[in-house]
Formats: C-alpha cells, sequence, structure tokens
C-alpha cells in the first residue's frame, strides 16, 4: 500500500460523504458522547436514536401519559399498531395498507404467523427452514413442529451465502405445510430470492412465512409484489426504534378472514370493550394483535420510519450498497492479508445492508475492536459482522473504521 | 345532606390527607396539565407517570442507547428482565428472587403460562374459569383448551362479589389440570382467596394459574407462602409503568426445571449468543422469556416498583383500604339516592384497589363524567369503575370527586 494510493482513495472517501444526499441525516441522531468510539458499525443490532424520537418520547411522556391519561388510548393510542403498520408497509416493505401491525416481539409473532400459516394448511405435514437461520425461528420452527407433529425439512445453505432456490425445490412438496425463511441472513447478509422461492412454495400448495429482520428499513422487500404469505420483523435494527422496540406482523390480504392464531387476547377481539363472552376475532390484521402493545415503543418505530420515508427506502438502499462495497473493498486490502476474509455475497444485488468478515479468532479480535472503539459484532463461530446503518453511518467513519481494525487485527495476529 | 355535615365531613377529609404519610408522593408525578380534570379515578387502567421516569428514560435514550449503544445490552440491559423481576416479586408479590421475570404483555404470559402449567398435568382434561373473569383470560382458557382437546368448567360467580372457594369445590377434581383465575375481579374488585384456593386445587393434584392485574402494586400478594404455581400480572395499572408497559411472569421455584412454554425464543436460551443448533433452555426463570425485552418498558417498571419499595406496600394497601371506604361511604351517600349502587364489596379485607359503582345508564353517567373532569372507567354492562392508585390520589381529590359525580348524575338522571 503506498501512500499515494491511501491519499487518493480517502479523498474519494471523503467525496463520497460530500455527495451523499442522505449525509445531512446523521445529525439527527443523538451525539454519541464517547470521544473513545471511532465509529459504530452495529447499526444492524441496534440502530441509534433520532433526536425526533427522544423529543416525542418526552412529549408523550409528558403531555399524553401525564395529562391525556387514559383518554389518551381513544386519542390515537388504540389505532397506533395499525397506523404505524401501514406506513412501515408502505415505506419499507411493499404493503399495501391493513396488513401490516405492529406488536409484541419478533419471536412472538413469528409464533403467532408460524402457527396461522400450518392452521391454514391442514393435513400437510411439512415445514421447511435451514440449519442458518437465526436461533429463535430455528427454535420456534422446531418447537412448533414438535407441539402439532410435524416433520422439520432443514436445507443446509453454503454459509457464506444462504438458500437458494435450487435447494428449496429439493424439499419442497405436497406435504409441504410452511416455508419460513430469513430474507437477508444474520450471518452473511445473503438476500433470499423471495419472488421465486414465494412461487416455488405456492407452486407447490404451501405457504411462506418471512422474516425480514435484516431488511426492514435497509433492503427494500416487495412483499405484495411477490406474493408474500406472512412476515415478520425487528424495528430495533435499521427503523432505529430503541431497545426491545415492538415487532411487526404481516398477513396478506387474501388470508386475512381465515386465518387465526393461538394467542387470542382482548385487543385482537372484533370490539375490545365489549368484553364480550366469547372471543371473536377482528375482521382484518387487528386479529394478530394480543395483549395490550407498547405506546412507548410504537413511538419509536414511527419516528424510524418517518425518518425513512423522509430519506426513500431506494436511496437508503444506494447508501447502503456503496457501503458495504466500501466495506468489503477496504477489508480485501487491510484486512485479508491478516487472515480475514469476506464472508459475505460480492454481488451487490445479492447483498443485504452488513458485511461479515471471518477468522478463527473472530470473538478475541471483535472483542479487541470493540475495546479500540470500532462497534461491530461478533457472531458465532467465526464472524465479525460490521453493519452500516445508512442513515446514521458516513463514508469517512467506515474508512476510519477498517483502518483501525487493521491496526488492532496486526497486533494482534501479526 | 345539611351543610354543617357536609363541612364536618371534608374538614375529616382534610385531616386524612394531612395525616396520609403517603401524601408526599402525589408531588413525584408529572402533574395533569389540564385545567377541566377533576380526579383522575382511572390509575387501575393506566398509572400516573411518574417523573422519576421521564428523567430516567431521557438518561436511558441519551446515556444508554445513544452515547452506550449495543454495548448496554452486556452493561445491565440483557438482566433486566430478572432484576426488575426479582424487585416486584420481592416488592410486590412475596415471591423470594429468581421466580419473576418481566417480559411481553399479559395476554402473551398468561398464554404461556397456561399452555406450561397444562403441560405440567398430561392426562388430566380440565381448566376451570370463572365467566366473569378479564376476557383476555376467558378468550386464552378458551382457546388453549379448543387447541389441546380439553374441556372448560365456567364457574359463574355472583358479579358483585368473585370466585367463591366453595363454587371452586364444586368443579375441581381429579380431571382437574388447571384452575385460573384472578386475585382482585377487574369488575367488583373482590379479593378471590387465594390460599384457600391454591390449596384446594393442589388437593386435588391440579395446579393454579393467578391474574394479578389489578392487585400487583396495591393489594400485597403472598405467592411464596400461598404455593400459588403460576402468576401473570401487568405493570401499567398500580406500578406506573406506563402504557402497553411489560407484563410479568412468576414460576414457582420447584416447577422451575420441569417447566417449558411454546414460544421458545433465543432469550430463553441456555446461552443466548451460542446461537445453537437446538433450542436448550435456561435453568431458571429465564426461560420464559422469548424475544428481546422492551428496556423503556422494563425502566417503566423499575421505577414503578421502587417507588412502591419507599412507600412500602403494607402502607399503600392501608392507604387504599382508606380511600375506597370513603368512596363507598360517599357513593351511598350521594349516589345512592340517585339510583347508583355499590356493586364492590363493603368488607375492607374483600375489596381491592378499586370501586364499582352500577347503573343502568353507566356507559352515559361515565362520558358525562369524564366530560365534567371525573376520569373515570366505564365498564360493560352497567359499572362505572373508581380506580384509587394510592400514591397519585388524595382524599379530598376524591371527596370532589364524588361531589361532581353527584351534580353530574342528577343533571342525567334528575
Amino acid at each position: 500500500m503506498t501512500e499515494t494510493t491511501e491519499a487518493r482513495t480517502r479523498d474519494d472517501v471523503r467525496r463520497l460523504d460530500r455527495e451523499d444526499p442522505l449525509a445531512g441525516f446523521r445529525e439527527r441522531f443523538l451525539p454519541i458522547e464517547d470521544a473513545r468510539v471511532v465509529a459504530y458499525l452495529d447499526g444492524n443490532s441496534l440502530g441509534r436514536p433520532p433526536s425526533a424520537t427522544l423529543r416525542r418520547m418526552h412529549e408523550l411522556v409528558t403531555r399524553e401519559w401525564g395529562t391525556g391519561m387514559i383518554r389518551s388510548w381513544e386519542r390515537g393510542w388504540l389505532d397506533m399498531p395499525e397506523r404505524v403498520g401501514d406506513r412501515l408497509g408502505s415505506v419499507c416493505l411493499g404493503a399495501a395498507p391493513g396488513q401490516v401491525i405492529v406488536a409484541d416481539s419478533t419471536t412472538v409473532c413469528l409464533y403467532k404467523a408460524l402457527r396461522a400459516a400450518v392452521a391454514l394448511r391442514p393435513g400437510r405435514t411439512e415445514l421447511v427452514t435451514d440449519t442458518d437461520n437465526f436461533p429463535t425461528d430455528r427454535y420456534l420452527v422446531a418447537g412448533v413442529a414438535e407441539e402439532l407433529g410435524l416433520t422439520v425439512r432443514w436445507i443446509e445453505p453454503d454459509p457464506r451465502l444462504g438458500v437458494t432456490v435450487e435447494q428449496l425445490a429439493e424439499v419442497v412438496g405436497e406435504a409441504t405445510a410452511v416455508v419460513t425463511l430469513s430474507h437477508v441472513s444474520y450471518r452473511s447478509a445473503y438476500i433470499a430470492d423471495m419472488a421465486a422461492i414465494t412461487e416455488l412454495a405456492h407452486a407447490a400448495g404451501a405457504l411462506v412465512v418471512w422474516d425480514l429482520c435484516h431488511s426492514a428499513g435497509v433492503v427494500p422487500v416487495r412483499l405484495d409484489a411477490t406474493g408474500a404469505d406472512f412476515a415478520v420483523g425487528c424495528t430495533y435494527k435499521f427503523l432505529n426504534a430503541g431497545p426491545g422496540a415492538p415487532a411487526f406482523f404481516h398477513v396478506r390480504a387474501e388470508h386475512q378472514r381465515r386465518f387465526s392464531q393461538p394467542v387470542s387476547g382482548w385487543m385482537g377481539a372484533r370490539d375490545i370493550f365489549a368484553m364480550a363472552p366469547r372471543f371473536e376475532p377482528a375482521e382484518g390484521i387487528r386479529r394478530a394483535l394480543s395483549g395490550t402493545p407498547s405506546v412507548l415503543g410504537m413511538v419509536g418505530v414511527e419516528q424510524g420510519v418517518e425518518m425513512l420515508a423522509e430519506a426513500g427506502l431506494d436511496r437508503v438502499r444506494a447508501k447502503s450498497t456503496a457501503l458495504t462495497r466500501l466495506a468489503i473493498e477496504l477489508s480485501d486490502r487491510w484486512l485479508a492479508p491478516l487472515g480475514l476474509s469476506v464472508a459475505s455475497p460480492r454481488e451487490d444485488e445479492l447483498r443485504g445492508g452488513h458485511v461479515t468478515v471471518a477468522h478463527p479468532r473472530a470473538a478475541e479480535i471483535s472483542g479487541a475492536l470493540i475495546d479500540a472503539g470500532v462497534i461491530v459484532d461478533f457472531r458465532t463461530p467465526d464472524g465479525i459482522r460490521i453493519g452500516l446503518s445508512p442513515l446514521s453511518t458516513g463514508f469517512a467513519e467506515l474508512w476510519r473504521a477498517i483502518e483501525r481494525s487493521r491496526e488492532v487485527a496486526s497486533g494482534l495476529l501479526g
């Protein structure tokens, strides 16, 4: 590496920041008041807080909760799960109104979605997922299969990629009730082919439940266009809604009058305050609700969605792709000579919002990077995850982070 | 009613406020900035925000989320469900550490608790609950029975009281898997006899799942002493944790190594970040967790519990009893002549933290009361619920509220 090349590239990166149409959004997050932090590369685990969210939460607590009190339920809180869900569906998920609701955690939503989907395919005996899916997804698939007496067909994907249509074609058939996969792999960031996979499952008469945790807010999702049946996902990553913010639940319009889910609570009833003797589910997506939804959590989701709406998801995706491409280039140049290898797809169209770099000592390196102010994520067994949240991350920040990573890694490994 | 009597009683009530050892807590809630509000008598639906909660949330968002970012999970967030659960158990529920966790909504927790309890009683075919139980509870009991092929034995309580031990004795037997009841009735405020009911159920070999929504934080609960098996409840009422704040889940120590619940997610796994191929539940209460818990919500619970700890639950109960007794006295004097009748137990030891007043036109009267600044709750079919949150409600406030209620009701009915 000559100084000339470094200087040139650093200038290039500065220009990327200057020409970034989304650069202004970086100022709209609360500051990181920790001088040791060089770069935050973990917005795909926990997105940073928008300043607007702090203001809105203050207003919510003082005005709506403190002064409106119980009356605020009738003044906008009760319909928040649908209202915020509709915005999320329209801005990020390619879903027309009435199909998305904000509720619970991803785990609880996924449990409900799997149970609902299986119930719509009586007589079928198999669930399909993959061995590299996120733990919650695998645990739930195994658990639901056990409680309902179904069989799981496990696909074993290439860990540096993800499940392919060809792999799926080998296991999907007339016994398949439900296929459930992550749209973007939490490890490799591989983007599954939602359209082709959904089409394949439908051709076999099966339904598809998508986990959108790592795509919502960074990779445009086309739920309506691809015919996806159910989808769930979280809001505390690229949607910046806050730690443990509620998840979302999508049910395609055509299933809404027939689907049921087992956690039937008062918030999912046709008339909440009728306190009726028997459960009658609400007509539409609202029947996916169970208990009282977290208002503070939904406020965080709302602010995150509105910021993405303003930025425009296509521009977010374009910046995300530019950031992950730069991360790969710099990793190849500076980290590969130290034995760290890119474990994410190199084709832009196959890669989501993060880049994983693999090394047998990844756990140790990740710890050292965090100590050195480069906040990354370790993912077992050997992945260092570089998450690049487009609204809060800059190109020069990423440059400094990989530069610092090279120093740290060469200190450890050299 | 002579002026002399009114004046005397108003003075008595002022003295009650002056002598109230908990009076100072009223200043520790955010102000109601609405001059039209005469009294807030709905803290049993949504407790008011403690000022400390607003400060703590600001700190959480700026410092822990904004600056600590993902690192805050390791710096205290991850063990919050257990840490806050332990405090809640010790301060309000009579439960030794390691048996209570903060998680999900009451509905989701109750679903898990019912499924867990049924699984511990294989071969038994009946669930027992009552027709006056809260809707979510009834819906879930019916739903769980349907999905597992069980039968529900419905007890029909006196609606102005609740389920008695004698009624229960008629339906509990060797077929009973689980008895699930509310400790305090959401309508009448009747306190069920937790010790005798639990003993009766256990004698028949059944387990008991208690819903503590209307007792947590106002009626001291003795989970350990009574041998209760499972319990769930909400925190946005007398715990003042905020709209849609997370619920709590209790499992008695002796069941912890054997119980399982169906929503098996990564947060309930033995080693969260092992991302293990198969689900292995955590050893203790943590296996009741499913997805990522709401940190903002848990902060609200923590603040609410600490305020109650400082007040002392015995003093809270004493003030609660004095408030509900005053509400009954004033209702008898001023509202009964207008046809409104007390529909809650008159014996202090049988009455929880609210008083229900019944009238066939209760819906209309409740609406008029709210318009006149007396914030009460209507509960179908004929109940006006007067909730009296001991830390935020004063005796003179209650006096003014019932006085105003008399004016409003006589305007409507007179």
